[in-house]
């Protein structure tokens, strides 16, 4: 397991894995690598002759009172895992490498699918993950890349850039990994005290509620929705940025839960802002 | 030479021109090619084992009240056109391969090289242009690509898009190819009647007396601007849309003219909008 810092190196090195003929997997991560992204990891290395696992905390996607400076990094660690796992390369430039002077071009997603969920509360973080990715699809080519459903607007938003721009890339989907708990697992949970670590499982047990009305008949979006902030509501450290109910295809609002409707919130538990969601399969 | 129309057709033929070790340049057009695009597709076979030009009028980068249905489009004179030069393949998809239903990923590129000369006026097209461009050179992945001087804000929008997403394309300018009497070749010289055709030389004929200005000492920005628009404002069926000079380099506006500063242009005769540019270098 090798960490490339440089994207000249990272290209020369997988365009010669194609080259000999090699499948070349990746996993586009911001590091701080937890079971969640192992996951991603582990079924990139299945799949996948060569694997590589992008570490790059990308400046493009945070708002600016959002959390870059303070996003943890842990490349050591980060690099401790992939090579456990089997990836073959990190690749982790520089900031200044990826945005120099001058850099001015972006990648602007599906309105659509932006103006709504995490969009409305982080404008211009999708534009950062989707501007970031061309890049790195640019740079490394994969045959596929992986991606949590924990961040299911983003797969989402990718699986339409990658459809839009062609990159001819299968975007894989991986289900959500949890704490025993029930917490999805994520970077940003290193953030809570143990007071908000209790607090937090109040995401999953709201969405858990719902589907239980919903499994019991109920599919008025309206009657679902008051269900899950009424749970969330009971939690003293929490506070509802977003709880949603929408058609997952489309995008579009529904009145009443169908198939493949997404159940998806953004939660603070203290300062910070989790999220966690349920396709609902009827 | 070979029309391809299909996307995965095209993919396919390019890898394998990859895999085989050859080298590959492109030409991307809107067909109704002419002395100009020739000089590209020359350059273009010179340098490279295997050409590919796309002809394709791109329905995202024209305005409401623009040209694109009534672009002039001549596939087959393009075809002779190709093969008489020696290009390998043209590839024309339908504009719905490119942009299918639920199309919603756009490429914007800098604000400050946008947000003056033909973006003035046309809000919109270098997005258009980019996006297109990035699903092209994600399609067909070249080693180089051709682009006119005669678009030259293009070709430094262009630029900037391919450095800033990695493409590693070489984007290679060509010279503005003229007239007898100094006309900028252009597809859209077609819908000039005689007497519009007579007083188109005016572009050129301005910017010359510009240069005169500027050879004989004179390097107001100002001063020469009037000398300019004086020229295009003698002939009674022109129409200034912009003439400006600027910073070629940084696209900053300068009050005095030294290297490397552009002269550039955009005329109405007639209908017919048309442009033209001369970078100074002292």
């Amino acid at each position: 397991m090798k960490v490339i810092r440089n994207i000249d190196e990272i290209v020369k090195i997988t365009r010669k894995i194609k080259e000999d003929g090699y499948s070349l997997g990746m996993v586009p991560t911001m590091g701080c690598l937890h079971e969640g992204h192992k996951s991603l990891i582990k079924k990139a290395v299945e799949n996948n002759d060569r694997v590589v696992v992008s570490v790059f905390v990308n400046p493009t996607q945070f708002g600016p009172d959002e959390d870059y400076e303070s996003y943890p990094r842990t490349l050591e660690a980060d690099a401790k895992l992939c090579e456990e796992i089997g990836a073959d390369y990190i690749f982790h430039p520089d900031p200044d490498q990826m945005y120099p002077d001058g850099y001015s071009t972006f990648v602007v997603p599906s309105e659509k699918m932006t103006n709504i969920l995490c969009g409305v509360t982080r404008p211009g973080h999708f534009r950062g993950v989707c501007t970031v990715l061309t890049k790195l699809f640019t740079i490394v080519r994969p045959d596929r890349a992986y991606f949590g459903e924990k961040d299911i607007q983003q797969l989402a938003i990718v699986k339409r850039m990658v459809k839009d721009f062609n990159f001819g890339i299968d975007i894989i989907g991986c289900p959500i990994i949890r704490e025993d708990d029930g917490l999805a697992k994520s970077s940003r949970n290193t953030y809570l005290n143990d007071e908000e670590r209790a607090a937090a499982t109040v995401l999953r047990r709201s969405i858990l509620e719902g589907k239980k009305a919903i499994d019991s008949g109920n599919l008025s979006k309206e009657e679902v929705l008051k269900i899950i902030k009424g749970e969330i509501e009971k939690e003293r450290l929490a506070r509802i940025d977003y709880v949603e109910i929408i058609d997952f295809d489309t995008f579009d609002q529904v009145e009443t839960i169908k198939d493949n409707t997404l159940i998806a919130m953004a939660v603070y538990i203290g300062k910070t802002r989790l999220i966690d969601n349920l396709v609902i399969n009827l």
